[in-house]
């Protein structure tokens, strides 16, 4: 795996790019500005506050990169055509059940459109890659603290890292440029030429963390990890994913999941964002975090009754 | 395993045997009070409603018996030496980690009084063999629903049948007295010389539902049976625990899971006791149904990671 770092390429107005973020919550709303910030005309789809953020904009409060207010160049309440196709259709709605968002996006992509994908979970990309065979397709990992505080506020509590590649592999011009934007703007960025192998990475952490804090009782990761029962079981789930990932030919460092158990012992205790969701009373992303994962468990005949008991039971308690 | 049932001894009032309750819950002041009602004096040790119960008896609602008040001989609040010893100690105590049972009942344990142990659990009677070395010793399993609705209030919903047998093993004359005693009030009883096995075979099901239902959110059986992941996850509990009491030198038939399964399906949806007391803010009986199974497991060797992960939630759950 290629990781490139630190680089920085020069912005200025010329290089401006056409944006248009679709979902944008927490995340797309944050990022989106952070884009916005460099001057780039950023155009946002949000089903519910739509109205509002059309008068007022987004008030961002950031802890680490202060307070501004993100006037989008305009904001729709749902996906149609612009009259300039983006250069970038960030997606960043929630990954659930039962929902085509390749055809949500169709409206709104032009023929040089490049779709970034900004969502949890393994095996999201193939449905855009398959809708889209002609465009080009960013795969995008972000760690970062931010909610939605009320309509139209958005707080930024901590981090903010971005992990930018194309799919399935490479790390093109148009990943560059985005790397670059995010850059300028504060935020430290990684491109990588193996996306997907960092997507199962970071799923090694979200499939464990995300349903045990539901599960345990809604707790934050301190809680979880003063427990040596509850280490043992995360553990267990950890490894089950390092075991599907190599199945699906994404081997993963041996020394992975140690090391981050590690850092969450390090970490402040940090609400996850399935116990967030679940806590607001919002959906859960049980599929994108556990569903993908456990269809390839199963298709590779890769035992996984950690998981498979993580998401039964998340199953059942949000059928209620 | 050789069982016996149906039979019935008749039981005068020359064959009463004096009994103490400790624990007169609504387990304890129910079938302490199908023994009162055959004429024997029941007397009870019930910490929290001792001055009711000795002032009005327990009020008894029985779905299928009738209504009846049960008052009993004496009442304590605490475990004493009574004038003459009993011929029954029945314990029905909330099996809880930390306490010393065997030293809790020790006050009224004359050399000829009889220990029954009417409690949920694996590995629950070797304290109790070990404390009383040249005691009898019963250990019984109870098929019930029934809860205690307001304080001195009971209220028997359906089933009750007893499974009773020596510990470890037989079938003696003390447990065909109070086996025809529970049948003379209309109880099934079975006596049965491996109720140990007999044990094992009940956590089957204990081990599974019981935190299942409380982690998918308090739930009735019905809802785990209506969906497919939760049903694999209920399984392999249950396949997990088979093979655990095989390993402890009590194989059970083939068939048990899946009898279990079918004859769940069957039932009306019932809330299982650990999700009445996780509803009512009691604390849970982890320990006697995960807990034993789990020691057995690793010392044997045995993977248990269903059951571990239940176990590792509940913990932390319990914890908050």
């Amino acid at each position: 795996m290629t990781i490139e770092s630190n680089e920085t390429l020069v912005g200025g107005p010329e290089a401006a790019a056409r944006v248009l973020v679709v979902g944008a919550g927490a995340i797309g709303g944050f990022y989106g500005s952070l884009l916005a910030r460099q001057g780039w005309p950023v155009s946002v789809v949000c089903r519910s506050e739509a109205a509002l953020v059309s008068e007022r904009g987004f008030a961002i409060h950031s802890d680490t990169l202060g307070k501004w207010r993100f006037r989008p160049a305009a904001t729709a309440t749902h996906v149609t055509a612009l009259e300039e196709a983006p250069d970038y259709l960030l997606l960043t709605t929630k990954v659930l059940a039962g929902e085509d968002r390749a055809e949500l996006i169709r409206p709104a992509v032009g023929p040089r459109t490049v779709i970034v994908l900004l969502e949890n979970g393994v095996d999201i990309e193939a449905p855009f890659a398959a809708a889209f065979p002609d465009h080009e397709l960013i795969s995008a990992l972000a760690f970062v603290c931010v909610s939605r505080t009320a309509p139209g506020h958005i707080h930024h509590q901590a981090y903010g890292g971005l992990t930018l590649g194309n799919y399935p592999t490479g790390i093109s011009g148009a990943v560059r440029r985005l790397a670059a934007a995010f850059r300028a703007a504060g935020m430290p960025v990684e491109s990588c030429d193996a996306i997907v192998t960092a997507r199962w990475r970071k799923a090694v952490w979200n499939a464990a963390f995300n349903p045990a804090s539901v599960l345990a009782g809604c707790i934050d990761t301190g809680r979880l990890m003063a427990d040596d029962a509850a280490v043992r079981t995360i553990r267990r789930a950890m490894v089950e994913v390092c075991e599907v990932a190599a199945a699906a030919g994404h081997p993963l460092p041996p020394q992975t999941v140690d090391a981050m158990l590690e850092n969450t012992r390090r970490m402040p205790p940090y609400l996850t964002s399935m116990t967030l969701d679940a806590l607001h009373g919002r959906p859960l992303e049980r599929e994108a975090i556990l569903g993908a994962i456990l269809d390839r468990a199963r298709s590779a005949g890769v035992p996984a009754p950690t998981l498979e008991t993580f998401d039964a039971l998340l199953r059942v308690r949000t059928a209620n």
